[in-house]
């Protein structure tokens, strides 16, 4: 994905857009996905990454072929005392693309976390912040 | 939303399924609205909400709905200066789920930070981590 890079003036006036937020690795069980694999660099096996991130099988599947069309996850399918396996990596790209996706989450939870601090009360009128 | 706690077991087995990164607010451009008006406790006028979040009028107007439909966020129209005005503000049950929302997503971070952290490297085979 290429994005235009906004001027100074828009990005300030966007303070809150958040556009590295990519759908791809926002939704949130494809973040469960990439998280427990960042975490796990030599790889899962498709039954723990499944508990790991409390999801079935078949939603599983569905994402890890959404992250795999992406390049961001490789599946590697193999044998094991001769049983089937499958293993679920990060690719390069895919880490390197979930870490530019996490410092737009740290300036969410940075900004988020700023406004909800609990203010002191200055005025009772309703005018509007600016 | 009701959600049935899960067992101790299950929670630490599920470490990475955030089940408290609920859609309503986790999808982005409801996630700048909410966080401009989180900081902005008096409320917006609807054209500064729109700028803040980098959104056209068209997918504000749509966003506002369905946070208004969930009442997170309320919608005030009035006159000022004989001109008509719009003005959207965070809900108390809005904000309330807003900063449960957010103890989730710190999580995330952390959780996500640790994952990224370089590591010592300190065996070269490819064996899984477990």
């Amino acid at each position: 994905m290429t994005m235009s890079s906004p001027k100074k003036a828009d990005r300030r006036r966007s303070q809150y857009a958040y556009q590295g937020l990519e759908r791809l690795i926002h939704e949130r069980a494809r973040l469960s996905v990439l998280t427990s694999l960042a975490a796990h660099r030599t790889g899962l096996r498709f039954g723990d990454l499944k508990q790991l991130c409390g999801l079935t099988d078949g939603n599983l599947s569905r994402h890890l072929q959404v992250l795999q069309a992406a390049r961001l996850v490789e599946v590697i399918k193999s044998f094991e005392h001769n049983r089937p396996q499958t293993i679920c990596r990060l690719t390069a790209e895919g880490r390197k693309r979930y870490v530019e996706y996490l410092s737009v989450l740290e300036q969410v939870v940075r900004d988020a976390g700023e406004a909800v601090k609990p203010r002191p009360v200055r005025r009772s009128s309703r005018a509007l912040e600016q």
